[in-house]
């Protein structure tokens, strides 16, 4: 039993108790984290095979935490113990600040997401290509599915499930494969390690083994066993569904009672949120901590001020079709436009999540099995995120703008987008009271010119009549 | 006193009769031409100065017609008179059929138009090279004002105005400036040599002289005097306005009062609209032959079947930004967005109107001023235009079409447009019973590549997987 941690690393507890039975539906085990007896954490246990029980907790702070359990079963109930967490350099989970996010030590989170439904039921060797990939990507999101995927190009079967298959190959639902979760929960650290928060998608309907249609019993304890899991995982985010609205076997109040349960069992409070197919979501829930959404089309920017008004969270368009050259309308966007969309919903104040489909006779296509990242786009998502990086607060909001192209940044920062029109001069409004410099930026070819001097009030500034150029203005004192 | 002439031809008969006080204003002049005792048709004349009164008639069919004048001074009255009509080779006007346009012959008449908002009114060369460029363009259709205009990059003053400047530089709205039309109808006819209809824009927001808000009398008498003067050319389209809702001094009940007066004064029922800033104007109005909008943005396609199914009359998009490269936002479209947006537009079955807005140190600019068009679109839209015309009945209507991309067509001719997505492979799908020829259009490129073979059912086509491709297919037999 480990009695040394590190503030926002993974603590785990392991307790042995009963084997007989069923001990995943038979035996309850909970813990009540103190720490100077103010802070009290209710944390979920989970059996992991062969007697052994685990308890997993994120300590927030530092100091000397006490536990006590609780347990159903009398050799797991009342086992104290004390866990003496140091202070740290880790930044810890993500949560929600305003309509951004913000790592546990306030350091600002711009998510910069791609996706990869089903990467961890792809063979090994595919698995280790992707986190080559994405260790030289820009993104540090992952959408990732916990069932495996039934699709188009994606016809094979994974090695392992999240359920046991019983005698005959149906699977026991009321059982967890742990190897398939000690794979996975290796593959969620192996993504911490390159900086990459794992959207984890409990449900979706891509579905020929039955995940979409268990009952609410099963998803019960699906839900619970998952988080009680992986909520002590510092870059995990919830995402209910895929594509929620086409689980034909759930009701809106199924998701609300599976969301309690993440909350019930979560004690870290990691992003939590549901995505959409066409109808998109009512992200007034108060579980919802955010949106994610499918949509937007090419004019998804002017969506955006809607949604951040209508909700007042974050936004995050999780999918507004892929960069890539399969038949599918949503899969053969040039990568013009994916980094266009970027740029525009960026300032916009929203987050995007990139996704790829290039086609392969072999049909690995990232979003769904992974593999090696190709689009051209890649590079482009880098540079925008230094550009935001280098606002002063680390973040983009909308800014008050001129009604053609949007304007975003913070204070003494300015970015204005021209998208994919090519004006030879433009105007530019130095706020008042402020000497700047002005930056010309090329978010295609990711140069970025200074013009000479300092500027003041209006100044026309001429441009090189080209699609996707940016103007910077920052304080220059 | 011309007694022959030709189907669809301008016939004009010449009066005189007092010249003495305000003849504008004082006398009024109307015929009834009649055939065979069954057709009669009542047109309005007009004073030319100088004692000179005329009458304007297009006759739409062949034969003898009589005429006999009424008045209000006693030497134009009663006036009898005989006109020969031959068979002509000419088209005619333009009139609306379904939700599209014919010439009076029935030939299909698909609008590919243009925007010269104040070409008239600038020198004489430039008019000239205006129409030099013209000759070259694909379009049969451009939008110009009879009022010039006073906006961003036009501050010229034009040489003569709709209205004489009394003394002291007023315009006396009671009279006409005789220079001004007589110049007005020479640059239609040679519109009209060049194939080209001029779509007439009445009234427009754009205004430094009073034009805007002339009131009541004054615009009944101007629209009365435009309406009888031109209403004999077979290529005039009337546009009550051009961005009415900037028209402050205008309500709906004065657009309805003055399309009225187009509508009694125009016995050939030309194509009859308003054009809209922002809001887009209710075309249910009686009078209105077709929608004339402003809108639509990158998305535009999906707002056409809308407009379609709300007003059952040709959706006519007048405006939807110019390619060029000044610095507002509406004027600096690059060439593939406005290709790209003619393109989805047409397969739903809109038709669309170009407009070129290149920065150019003498502000001389092709939207207002005209010139020499350099557009890269051109030989797109002149593509585009041959291919429609190459459609079997010569006009492209929606065809049920897949989720992501549009087709449009007719009986035995269907083009699929992938936009700017660039799939790599496509499944055609060739109608049941149908044998088809499926050729790959570079819309963009401007080739035409035929597959081998006669193809039937769903057929793999791979496609180059770039932007801006088309599939045609069509019927072998």
């Amino acid at each position: 039993m480990p009695n040394a941690a590190a503030r926002n690393e993974r603590v785990e507890i392991v307790l042995r108790g009963p084997s007989h039975g069923n001990p995943f539906v038979d035996v309850e085990l909970a813990a009540t984290f103190t720490l100077d007896d103010t802070t009290a954490f209710h944390i979920g246990g989970f059996y992991d095979g062969d007697g052994v029980y685990r308890l997993r907790f994120l300590p927030p702070r530092a100091g000397r935490w006490t536990f006590t359990t609780q347990s159903t079963a009398r050799s797991l109930d009342g086992v104290r113990g004390v866990v003496d967490v140091d202070e740290s350099v880790a930044a810890g989970p993500v949560r929600v600040s305003g309509r951004g996010f913000v790592r546990a030590d306030g350091t600002p989170f711009v998510p910069v997401g791609t996706t990869s439904y089903a990467w961890t039921h792809q063979p090994t060797a595919l698995q280790e290509q992707t986190l080559r990939s994405l260790a030289t990507a820009p993104f540090n999101k992952l959408r990732m599915g916990l069932f495996p995927k039934s699709f188009l190009f994606n016809s094979n079967e994974p090695e392992r499930f999240v359920f046991p298959r019983a005698e005959g190959g149906a699977f026991d639902t009321t059982r967890f494969d742990l190897e398939y979760f000690s794979h996975l929960e290796r593959r969620i650290d192996e993504l911490a390690d390159l900086g990459i928060d794992a959207d984890v998608i409990l449900f979706h309907p891509y579905d020929r083994w039955g995940f979409a249609r268990l009952g609410a019993a099963a998803d019960d304890r699906y839900v619970s066993y998952v988080v009680r899991r992986l909520s002590a995982f510092p870059n995990v985010w919830w995402s209910m569904a895929n594509e929620y609205d086409l689980l034909t076997a759930m009701r809106r109040e199924d998701w609300d009672r599976l969301a309690g349960l993440v909350v019930a069992n979560d004690p870290v409070g990691h992003p939590l949120s549901i995505h959409n197919w066409v109808e998109i979501f009512d992200y007034t829930a108060e579980w919802a901590t955010h949106a994610s959404i499918q949509g937007g089309g090419r004019e998804m920017a002017q969506s955006v001020a809607k949604w951040r008004n209508r909700w007042d969270k974050p936004i995050v368009v999780d999918e507004f079709g892929y960069e890539g050259d399969i038949d599918q309308g949503w899969g053969n966007l040039t990568a013009e436009e994916v980094v266009r969309r970027f740029w525009e919903a960026t300032l916009q104040g929203a987050f995007l999540t990139h996704g790829e489909t290039f086609w392969s006779d072999d049909e690995v296509i990232f979003w769904a099995k992974g593999g090696t990242l190709r689009g051209e786009s890649l590079p482009r998502l880098a540079f925008l995120r230094e550009l935001i990086e280098a606002a002063p607060d680390g973040r983009i909001a909308p800014l008050p703008s001129d009604w053609d192209f949007a304007t975003g940044g913070g204070d003494g920062y300015a970015l204005t987008y021209f998208s994919d029109a090519r004006p030879k001069f433009r105007t530019v409004r130095v706020p008042q009271g402020m000497r700047a410099k002005i930056d010309i930026i090329d978010t295609w070819g990711m140069t970025i010119e200074e013009l000479p001097g300092i500027h003041e009030s209006d100044v026309r500034v001429d441009l090189p009549a080209r699609p996707y150029v940016a103007v910077r203005v920052r304080a220059a004192d």
